[in-house]
């Protein structure tokens, strides 16, 4: 085999050797708690995903060409094989671009690849849900560390949650099986070998289905790892390794720097607007100049922005043809906020996107990037009837400088899962996740999902 | 959708176009001659690939996780799903790194990839033979031409196999299917966006393992567009598409550059020796040394090499513990191919790798690097007893130079063929692929193959 787990010289070693040692009474009670956070808000998301229309046409191949019924795809009754129902959770978690959200060193949404991986492999045998919790903070470690490892990353034109997205998943499910130091760090190597997804597919159907690949083959890597199968056991840090071809700057000392220490599941997100998470403040601030006065649309002759510059790179689609490319518009983003007061699920639908009044409104919005600015801050003026509107935001609702409730993120919770599984379902499902720690076999979760 | 294809501006919307509306009469009698050769040689290595032990590591998780019977494992009696399938055969064409290459502006061993999917598909449905080769020599032109789209990617650290390879396999599948214009580009971009593999994993078990996913990937793509799934239609050339960031240069143009007028197929190589195809030289050259003059192996004081760079960064391992690292070993190739005058698949097995007699020889192999020579050359010299023995390699055997012989070819797929699947299949084999552009269905080469 290529290297064992003797002499610990790597980081990839290092971090896998201390990741396969941790125990959940390691995890302090901030991760444990942002770990429950995390799955209850990831539930409702893939629940309101799944009746998303791409979940049809993927769930059409997979029904062909899947597994045998093996593991639940959430809010469909229905189960696929333990690699397939992974692409399909994962896929309905990311589709609405309504999931949890890292900004620290990354922009990265690790839910949906790392708990759509977890919970399939959570239907192979008994997993206890303190297991689970854990898992999946190790997993959001591992992708994390990764992306910080890689600082170049992001702007190299990688989507994260599809490439760290698959190191996080083959991570996680490898501490769920319980994979000793030496294994987790194959499971590791091989989980990076597949990570993909381009940020040319930003927009499409792709984009979702990265956090989806992603999750299938963190579960495959964890599989095939747990039965001797080897990769590189430098594969963040070596000279052709991670940190060196997906970035052009590697920082590989960051996978291991206060490890143990700092628990990055902590400084998660979540957000409030069914959308890119660079929008956020821009949508805070048009509500609440919309809260404070009232807007006729029609009668608005500008909305100016001034934002941070990834606004305008990530999402500048001036003129957003379908519901997943509105997601990405700042101009669609503003013009709904004002309208409707809100940017949620039915603000982001094809027929929204095509809407004459949304886009009369759009082509109202100008955009100026301020460096100045953080990525959770904005300025907007609403300039209606001669009069100008203004508000500032200095921290976007859901971010770690200003995070949701538990009561704010239990309210999101219901609003997905209840029109999916009904109410006294997703009054169970909630209660169970807050009690996750304590369940002794998460197929009973699972079960009130399907 | 993300954009159909109506007026044909970019290249990637071009190529598929084109591709698009080929049919079997218009691929030249060389090019449908180099796609029966490359049936041949790669159901044999596929065949002797599938008693590596690398397979049944795979096989046992893949059983396990993997889909419903309906496509076969070949030389394993074994059905898995489509998706699954793709996986085993594409590693198993790869394991031994004795499959076909190209090397016109790429290092990439298309067939594994490419025929691990088209073979998964042609179970799904009737495919007759004609279609079958079309499709191949399609999938070839995808995945050399966007690797002659990014000419920096081998050097960034990719392992093309993998990332080609997902692209070659998801055009070819999508071929197969019949795919329109604008689905055929959509198959392209999702391949496109599941490639990975990194040359980290060069002497391990990932290393094969990307051929099988990128089968899989391209496989999955294919019948994703099939039902309307979408992605970039611009993933090549896209701003952050595929030749902007797998590499540093980009050439999209490339993609469409003589379409149709030149078909890469036709540059394909076949390997006379089972190891990293940069080898090839120094192994004909320690070959005809050894059949000039009988030397004892233990009397060689040592044997000096000149060789084209890359022989040194990709097969630079000094002391291959393993068979997988040996094929990558350039110390470990000299000294079998002198002990034993082959370099076939006795030869890089994990005894031999651990061989003393073969340690001992190795350690007295001397490399140096010379920039003037080509890919395909060497020069070797012997020493033993005081005399110098001397060969100059002008180009290896099975490159585009000096190709194998169809009879060659032959004797080497009857050699890996027949300890898997007797003599009489194994001719049953040879003849139907000789005539495989008059097979009416391609599943009864397939049976033959099980």
């Amino acid at each position: 085999m290529n290297g064992t787990v003797g002499e610990i010289s790597g980081v990839t070693r290092e971090f896998c050797a201390r990741m396969a040692g941790v125990r959940p009474g390691d995890l302090p009670a901030k991760a444990m708690h942002e770990g429950r956070r995390g799955v209850l808000d990831w539930l409702g998301c893939a629940l309101a995903g799944s009746r998303h229309p791409t979940l049809d046409v993927l769930l059409a191949v997979l029904q062909e060409a899947g597994g045998r019924p093996q593991a639940t795809v959430f809010g469909r009754g229905l189960k696929l094989g333990l690699l397939d129902a992974p692409i399909a959770n994962g896929q309905a978690g990311h589709v609405l671009d309504y999931d949890d959200t890292h900004m620290g060193g990354t922009v990265l949404h690790t839910s949906s690849p790392t708990l759509a991986a977890l919970f399939s492999l959570a239907e192979r045998g008994r997993a206890a849900g303190a297991e689970f919790l854990l898992a999946y903070a190790v997993g959001f470690e591992a992708g994390v560390r990764t992306g910080q490892a890689a600082p170049g990353h992001h702007k190299g034109g990688w989507h994260l949650t599809g490439t760290l997205g698959s190191i996080a998943a083959g991570v996680a499910a490898g501490k769920l099986l319980g994979l000793d130091a030496g294994r987790l760090a194959h499971a590791m190597s091989i989980a990076a070998t597949q990570a993909a997804g381009m940020q040319q597919n930003r927009g499409t159907m792709c984009k979702s289905f990265h956090a989806g690949k992603a999750a299938s083959s963190g579960v495959l890597a964890a599989l095939l790892a747990e039965r001797g199968f080897d990769g590189s056991l430098e594969i963040i840090e070596g000279r052709r390794g991670y940190c060196r071809i997906y970035s052009d700057v590697a920082a590989p000392e960051a996978l291991i720097d206060e490890l143990g220490a700092r628990w990055e599941i902590t400084r998660n997100g979540h957000k409030p607007y069914a959308c890119g998470v660079v929008l956020h403040p821009v949508i805070d601030a048009v509500i609440e100049i919309r809260s404070k006065a009232n807007i006729d649309p029609a009668r608005v002759q500008s909305i100016e922005l001034r934002v941070h510059p990834l606004v305008i790179s990530i999402t500048g689609v001036e003129e957003p043809a379908t519901g997943l490319q509105s997601k990405f518009s700042v101009y669609h983003s503003a013009a709904v906020a004002l309208i409707d007061g809100a940017a949620r699920i039915p603000q982001y639908t094809d027929q929204r996107a095509g809407d004459p009044a949304v886009i009369a409104l759009r082509r109202k919005v100008k955009v100026t990037a301020d460096e100045s600015l953080g990525k959770d801050q904005a300025e907007v003026v609403v300039v209606a009837d001669g009069t100008r509107h203004r508000a500032v935001i200095g921290h976007a609702t859901g971010t770690a400088g200003n995070p949701m409730s538990d009561a704010a993120l239990e309210a999101k919770f219901m609003a997905n899962a209840v029109p999916v599984i009904g109410e006294d379902r997703a009054q169970r499902v909630r209660d169970s996740v807050w009690n996750l720690d304590r369940l002794g076999d998460v197929r009973e979760l699972i079960r009130l999902c399907a």
